[in-house]
């Protein structure tokens, strides 16, 4: 057998190429695989039986999927190229700033006053950093991720494209004085004087938002894995190792216990707090506390458009309808006093 | 008492600090807060007593939020770094661009042919000014900002990072000759020959796009306060001091009225009306006219997952139901006519 | 008749623009439209009648929509300005990329090594282009857009501001050997080794993501349309001539057919199947495969707040609601066995 030189899926692998079985719906693949090697449990191993014979080396293990997550990062950090110079001559670094050993600031990129770049930081092309943030220890930074003025960021970080932290969040007061004078709505701005500090082991998807605190900083806690296009309104707080999927949307002040795991799209009103080790099922408005650890779900159920139609027509006759079930319940009983109610 | 250097919210100011209570939730806090002055409304300053013997001094004001956005300002302005340069030289500025007194044009900023900018503008590093766009005074361009050719933008707006103007609606003609030669499917585009004009005094968020016109112009009303990654279709138009929070979408042609309050995440669907001072709940889809003011909400209520289970799957019956009370009712009725009916 | 000299709607246009009449709705514009020209159906045509001897010369067609697009084409490339130079000198191109005849670089953007551009390529002010990408002839990258290493896009492409492909995936492995230690929840990296690869006339909106694959390629088929603020999760696979309007979500291994239309804010969970001319409903929530052509909706109906609440209030109870009628179904039909019931 020849020696492994890449890493692929059950279905594309090739012989040079060692796949993995970590969800039991592609077993029936370990037949028909043509890779070099398989990472495969003591359960599936067993299942696939001594006598197969397989084309493959059987790598038994505890952890599949945590294996593979190892020797996929080999196999990366081999095809990331070397850094050639430290900071590109287009790049724009203020005189103030301070960047340790090995740091790398790519071409196009802004590096404001103050900033301190730790040991091993990278910024992409075209960042913008702001005035005295605080980046730690091999973090990496993307091509065009936008921090403002006085955001810190931990170590071993990786902040994707777009990534924008630290942008004033969404505070206006009602211009109560103008209302008296007969010019109604407008809004007077907050200025938005807090900051975002960003625990270490963070990663942030390409084109996510994290708003600076009015008052009090935003706070993401370490280990915290945040997916693309997500929204995080100023002053929330998320804990330790808690993840998110794409799309999601957290209102300002929102506390967020440790090891939650939030859905795509869902969106949590302001002001909550959810427990530690919530989740949140994918497409669900949260808009009450959930104090207790579990799983919660608010999704419409899909149909086919015209059984929606009429079954969505019955939603706003709801609460009428159980006063139909109520009143008829009440006829019945009254009607045949020995029949026992199923209302409770 | 100390001179006010700074503000904070009551549980983390200072004695050099002035506070602030304008939730009564927090009233509790006026008995542990250490800040040296706090500003409350009449009402809450007569419930605290005059016999606490506050350490703090009392600010006494009809609208303490407003005062507090006041004095906040007041902070931030002196927060602000002075301009150092004009325009940094990394930046690229065509010739016939306009630039009045007291413009700042940031590194590694792009600024096209025949653009306008008014005095007082600041356009942050990054930002990309397509060809004839005009910019009012004081207007403020956080870093990365993107307008098209042609985006016209009033006076005192602030424009933040990510923020993506006039690119192309969302416009496609079915390719029905195509069809006809037996290629399904295929879409034909609609070039997008409008612009986007956005009034005085609006505030944009980071990450928010807003597409140009097919044909006549995309209109954002003065006063508009726009939060982070919102999405506003080709053609929109949105009255004056309306507000939407993070994540909204509204889909082209829509017209939504002054003083409008669109929570996160509400979709709007497009061709439609909304009237003045309509309120939309977060998490909302709106795929109607809503010709009165007032408060509309369509949210799912969440469950734990498995009583969600349970009640989601009567959804799809619920049409069903309904005719099942209904016939429970006629048989009720036949049974013992004297029965009056809570059906109407 | 003076010559045609642009193009506008019925309400707008003027004696030298065409306008069409695509949409029944806005017939009653015919009688005070100012257009030069209108484009219309051969039905419309003759609804509008001969003697009418309107002021605009009638343009006689089977598919008004579709003419209007070719000649707001043909309008637009007028508009569109010469390219004067071809690599602005601001922009950091690498040595060995490869630019074809006619391609464009604009102010302020970085090429990497290895990328080819074909002929044609427009390449906007600030946009980064990893090493090793490839793009096809005569595709249109506006400012500011980002691709990762090792992205491949086709012929004829337009990417709008703030676009990002190629970014992680999110894929993260539960760390259960620090589990073990008592180091509860931590996530371990899965790094993502797979590319995207685009079609030919594929169109993506403002700030719309889609991740590169883990393994496998994240595959986007010719003739797709993406509208603004779409999140494309890694390896999902997208059918030809499928279009999505704004905000929607696809989550990871999601496969899309072709011809789809997917309405603005859906949200598709990951690992499912949608099949060839499947119609979402915007607002839509699908989490399971949708195996037959066909539209499919899951919108709560909206309400004034109040009747929302009173009718919300009872979908926690449904499920009991259910029962409360079967028993009463069944207590009627023990009191009168002659009745015939209505459920089935």
């Amino acid at each position: 057998m020849p020696a492994i030189a890449g890493i692929g899926t059950l279905e594309q692998a090739g012989s040079r190429e060692i796949a993995f079985l970590a969800n039991p719906q592609y077993a029936s693949q370990l037949a028909t695989t043509k890779a070099g090697a398989v990472i495969l449990s003591p359960r599936a191993a067993e299942q696939f039986g001594v006598d197969a014979a397989p084309g493959f080396a059987r790598v038994v293990c505890a952890h599949p999927y945590l294996l593979y997550a190892r020797i996929a990062q080999w196999f990366a950090e081999r095809l990331t190229p070397e850094a050639s110079t430290l900071v590109h001559p287009s790049a724009v670094v203020a005189e103030s700033a301070t960047l340790a050993q090995g740091v790398v600031v790519g071409p196009q990129a802004v590096v404001g006053e103050g900033v301190k770049l730790a040991r091993g930081v990278r910024v992409g092309a075209g960042c913008v950093i702001g005035d005295h943030c605080e980046i730690g220890p091999d973090t990496l930074l993307h091509a065009r991720v936008t921090l403002y003025h006085g955001v810190r960021i931990g170590a071993r970080g990786v902040l994707h494209a777009g990534v924008v932290i630290g942008a004033d969040g969404f505070g206006f007061a009602p211009d109560a004085m103008a209302a008296q004078r007969g010019v109604r709505g407008q809004w007077v701005k907050i200025p938005q004087l807090g900051g975002v500090r960003i625990g270490d082991d963070v990663e942030i998807g390409a084109n996510t938002t994290i708003d600076r605190g009015a008052l009090d900083d935003t706070v993401i806690g370490h280990g915290v894995k945040l997916d693309n296009q997500i929204m995080i309104g100023h002053n929330v707080q998320i804990g330790e190792h808690t993840a998110m999927a794409g799309c999601v949307g957290v209102a300002g002040s929102t506390r967020i216990g440790a090891r939650c795991i939030i859905g795509g799209a869902s969106m949590i009103s302001g002001h909550l707090t959810l427990a530690d080790d919530v989740v949140v099922s994918g497409g669900t408005v949260v808009a009450m506390n959930l104090d207790k650890p579990g799983q919660y779900t608010a999704i419409y159920p899909l149909l086919e458009h015209g059984e929606w139609q009429r079954n969505a027509a019955v939603v706003p006759q709801l609460s009428k309808l159980r006063r139909r079930v109520q009143a008829l319940e009440r006829s019945l009983a009254a009607a045949s006093p020995a029949t026992p109610s199923a209302a409770d």
